[in-house]
């Protein structure tokens, strides 16, 4: 289960991930999400393979059923051919990880089977982190040929705003009588959502809140045509999930044919380049020994409450703006 | 309870505050969370007044009783005099704050006594911004006069480090039979604990979790006297309660003799500079129109699959390398 510890290099890994071998797969994504250098080497080789696979957020709170759903999805697809890729992204089971494994547990059945890649992604290190590796992880499944690729939050906040950054179309996952849609409301989620699911719809409750759902829409979207569907499913007994699924790919049809699709991964493009130049300026800044040792010299004026946090910050950042305008660079 | 949105200057705010106006503090601590322009300036004015509060990180998973611990030792602490500010950090409570809500109902009793303060802060944002507000919002407190501040977070990986970042010193929270030890180790909790807690005591399995803990030190830490201690604590019958804020104390008095404390101020401090002096670069290169056209017209590119985003982003980094280096600089 865990990671290859192997010192295979990249060239040899491509060559096995290029014959398709599934091991390859799993190692270029533990290399991904331990962010070595080699993962950039690779998932620059592998870009121009990619842009191929359909990429499906799926988001809402803890305990809606979104896995088992996701299973329902993987297994009705498979019977018509597509190849499937499931990361479950959970941003707190390096600590409280129950609930996630038991959902595990519970999409069992498809894990293993033929054409049906899953993989679990927890938080290592920072949540920016996790969703660039997320968004990383997704990219290798494309190059690797995997045609339909689901990517699965659990209800953290920000997090689930930015995977949802990483797909071309998003799910988000509510169950009746939770208070969830207000919740949803307040977390920004209706915004993000392209379908709305009420899922558990054999509890008590459904019809009401598919209805409060629309009625958000009603109010808040003009045009009729721009509300997201909002269906109901019971994932456990299969209830309404082969009409989700339809409801997909007539939406991903959609979305292709009025270009909206295009613009949505261009965004997602610009938004990757301008933080890989942030990251790369932000290093080239700190190799600035000066700066190091004028942090070190305000952070005694500052604990000795002789001048701000922020005035001394300022102040270097100045000297570092007039120096690069004078000679040197931020080299 | 939600913020107030009347229009008062920054330094009407200022003299309410310093007349000690409990409402001028809640308004304070609201501009830092919603990270308005005049948060800055705010907690510029504020920071020479601050340096004087003794920071308590509390965290551990969510289940384990910390608030109710919390507000055992606020209780226990506010009849020996000091003034108290507890921030109750929930990076969940967006979308699922049910465990807190009810852990606040719990702390109800302490809530609004005199000289005590409480805050829960929920993400509205990044993770990152709400570590942020959490470190100014105790800030404030600090500046308000409030002389002992609790830092209490729910278990999401990352973001509990963040907060210990900005205690003093931190307290680790478990309970016994949970499989907690072990979790906590993997999430990183064993290196940022100063003192460990096993909570519910008088549940089956305390003195074993108690055992293993000591072990896990006696094994990783060479020298006896920079083992943590490891306290047992019953929060709701109040048993080990004031044991445990002895030990605080103890080691609060240990840490400022050593020279350890200033020492921990200090890494906060250069922290906190490099992260504004981050923030600032970053905003001057955007500043620069040609970036923002760069921007665009790899994604087109990318788009394409004529180029990779690293290696467009690269070529952009460089070019802005090279003319800073010649003139103009990066605004």
């Amino acid at each position: 289960m865990r990671r290859d510890k192997s010192t295979e290099s990249v060239e040899d890994l491509l060559s096995r991930f290029r014959k398709r071998d599934m091991t390859a797969l799993a190692r270029a994504i533990s290399l991904v999400e331990d962010r070595t250098p080699e993962a950039t080497a690779l998932l620059e080789k592998l870009f121009p393979s990619t842009g191929r696979a359909l990429k499906i957020g799926v988001t809402g709170p803890p305990g809606v059923g979104k896995s088992t759903l996701v299973g329902g999805l993987v297994s009705r697809l498979r019977k018509h051919g597509p190849t499937v890729g499931v990361i479950a992204v959970d941003p707190t089971s390096s600590f409280s990880g129950g609930a996630l494994l038991g959902d595990r547990i519970r999409m069992g059945e498809v894990a293993t089977s033929d054409g049906v890649f899953v993989r679990s992604m927890a938080s290592r290190g920072s949540l920016g982190g996790l969703s660039s590796a997320t968004h990383e992880a997704a990219e290798v499944m494309d190059a690797y040929g995997l045609e339909w690729i689901f990517l699965e939050t659990v209800g953290v906040g920000q997090l689930e705003l930015d995977v949802a950054d990483s797909a071309d179309l998003t799910l988000v996952v509510l169950m009746p009588d939770s208070g969830d849609s207000v919740q949803a409301m307040k977390a920004g989620l209706m915004e993000i959502g392209d379908i709305f699911v009420v899922n558990k719809a054999d509890r008590q409750g459904a019809e009401l809140m598919v209805d409060e759902i629309s009625m958000v829409f009603e109010i808040t979207v003009k045009e009729e045509i721009d509300r997201p569907p909002v269906l109901k499913t019971a994932a456990m007994t299969g209830e309404g999930v082969g009409y989700l699924l339809g409801m997909i790919r007539q939406m991903a049809d959609e979305l292709q044919t009025s270009g909206e699709l295009a613009k949505r991964r261009k965004v997602r493009i610009a938004n990757q380049v301008s933080s890989i130049v942030e990251r790369e300026m932000l290093k080239d800044i700190w190799k600035n020994r000066d700066l190091k040792s004028r942090v070190r010299h305000v952070t005694n004026e500052i604990f000795g409450r002789r001048t701000t946090p922020y005035a001394a910050a300022r102040r270097i950042v100045e000297d570092l703006d007039r120096r690069a305008g004078h000679s040197g660079g931020s080299k």
